[in-house]
């Protein structure tokens, strides 16, 4: 593999590099892997799946075709089994903030933490966007440099910061943020106080969580708080205090060292909205031929596109995965004969597979 | 169901006629069903699966998504266990011959074999084109009226056939004819010959029925000729010789009572070429907004379309027919909403595939 220095960061050379690990996102690795062409593959999410697994890993999918049931997590598996012939590198827990074409018609690609990629097409299988944690939007907040408000992604908390003596309040009802709650009022050495803030007395959080959450707070181990967070009280960019309107109209300030908001995802386009492709009503304007945006060689499969037509349903990403790759190894294998080749007759593709 | 006069036959009403039932056939009732939309299915061929079954039953396909592997019979009992929901009638053995609009802008539909329907849309599945058997081009085919040569798609040969005390000549070299050829070496009573004609001493058929045919050579109770048919004798309208060119250059006349071709099964496009649909070097023009075919109402879908990029997969046809169904449904049902729901969350969707 070649490298090249680029200032800090060094690139890695790939012919394709493919953002999101969601379904789409894999099945294009292996449509390209199929073609000759080697992907590698950014997500931001920690895990492979994109939206089956962020949203409903343990829910039942019947419409992918051959397959009359299986969950967002089963599918996932099968298809990281079906492209690991390919070994592809993935990239997790990375979101991707810089695009540029480079002076040969390639792209330099970059992440928020620091990767760098220069490939020669690039797949946007992004979905609905990459997935952040919802911002509070508070007076307050960005006064605060001490002790910024912690946004939280997945359970459980980081439990190596030092919440000894600490006002811990969490925001939130998922199964993290109450299980966050309870695995912080257990900790050793203890916080100060362990409180919870939501706007009602119903929670997402799975039964047994839930039980638990209950008892702790009649043990008084966790403090429940029914209502909304108004402001944050800061002092010397320090956040001292929550201020809150209690369900039943009164004004609360909480004591408050640390601020943990585990109030769930919202998914956010990003910096892909600044790359210059063309859009339509948030999504990636696509042509049905080659499923290639307004700049040459970015290609937009899955939820993210749009076209006359468009249905946004996971079998219909994989068809346009499959034409995007062939289009794509025109452009980066141009000498080459692409046609089209069965795995069931084809001695090539079954030799890439490794089946032969 | 209602039914109504047309002349000699009684027409079916139905939504929907789907026309081949190979794998985007089926998953064509799927895509129809969950919108609420019920279609009937006809195939030439004498089972569900199309070229799956007919070309690749037990060979391994590999680019199905989420199915790493699979053979042709195994996607195809995949599909009809996914649109089981849906419990869609199954004409098969029906080659359809003619196509009709109606009035009303619906169609009317009927098959060689007297099936006849009207229904609201046409979903044309048909891949390469109903499968035939090959057709020998010899001198003199056109004189036989009395006992015509038999053009077997499957094994076994009618055995119900009065073959007592005729000279049978088989053409072929499959599992089919080498079968065929020894039953009737074995039937009573007793052909007068049973003859094979193959052009080279390699045959298709498995391992274990080559060797019982080779046994059958030696004992004398079939022959075997290397070489080519060349014309037919026929006298009074009755076929009563072979005339053929042996491999080593000799002409010879075998005697011949019955002659059954098995030389396999070639596609033809058939009526379809003849419905005013327009094509593009054999293949059914479509949008990709709907796969619709210059007539509207009609859809074609899988292998016999073609649109900028086409590739020529299962998977690429899957989402074809999710389109056409879509487009269907607002010809169909144009007062109903056919806004897209998900299998995962829809109370209705689960409702119609019988799960909730």
């Amino acid at each position: 593999m070649a490298h090249h220095s680029t200032g800090q960061a060094t690139a890695v050379q790939t012919d394709a590099l493919v953002i999101g690990a969601g379904p789409v996102g894999l099945f294009q690795v292996f449509e390209l892997g199929l073609l000759g062409i080697s992907a590698q593959v950014v997500d931001s999410l920690p895990q492979a799946g994109g939206q089956c697994m962020a949203l409903y890993a343990d829910k039942p999918i019947y419409d992918i075709p051959g397959i009359a049931r299986c969950t967002g997590r089963e599918l996932t598996e099968r298809l990281l089994a079906q492209i690991a012939p390919f070994k592809p590198a993935m990239h997790l827990g990375h979101i991707v903030n810089h695009l540029q074409r480079k002076p040969d018609g390639g792209f330099s690609i970059r992440t928020e933490q620091g990767l760098q990629w220069e490939c020669k097409a690039v797949f946007i299988a992004a979905g609905v966007g990459a997935f952040s944690p919802k911002k509070l939007k508070l007076d307050g907040a960005l006064a605060i440099t001490v002790n910024p408000v912690q946004y939280q992604v997945q359970y459980p908390v980081d439990s190596s910061r030092p919440y000894a003596g600490q006002h811990v309040i969490i925001l939130g009802d998922s199964e993290e943020a109450l299980s966050s709650a309870l695995a912080l009022s257990q900790s050793t050495p203890a916080p100060a106080s362990v409180s919870v803030l939501y706007r009602r007395d119903v929670f997402t959080a799975g039964p047994a969580t839930i039980e638990q959450f209950r008892n702790a707070i009649r043990q008084g181990s966790i403090a429940l708080h029914l209502g909304q967070a108004t402001a944050l009280k800061v002092e010397n960019g320090r956040l001292i205090a929550l201020q809150l309107m209690s369900n039943d109209g009164s004004e609360l300030q909480l004591p408050c060292d640390a601020l943990l908001s585990l109030q769930g995802l919202s998914p956010q386009l990003g910096p892909l909205a600044d790359w210059g492709l063309a859009m339509e009503r948030k999504q990636i304007q696509v042509d049905t031929e080659k499923f290639e945006t307004s700049e040459p060689g970015i290609y937009a499969v899955g939820d993210i596109n749009h076209y006359a037509g468009k249905q946004k349903l996971i079998l219909c990403g994989f068809h346009e995965a499959t034409l995007a790759a062939f289009a794509a190894a025109v452009r980066i294998r141009p000498q080459d004969n692409h046609a089209l080749q069965y795995t069931t007759s084809s001695s090539l593709l079954q030799q890439r597979l490794g089946v032969r």
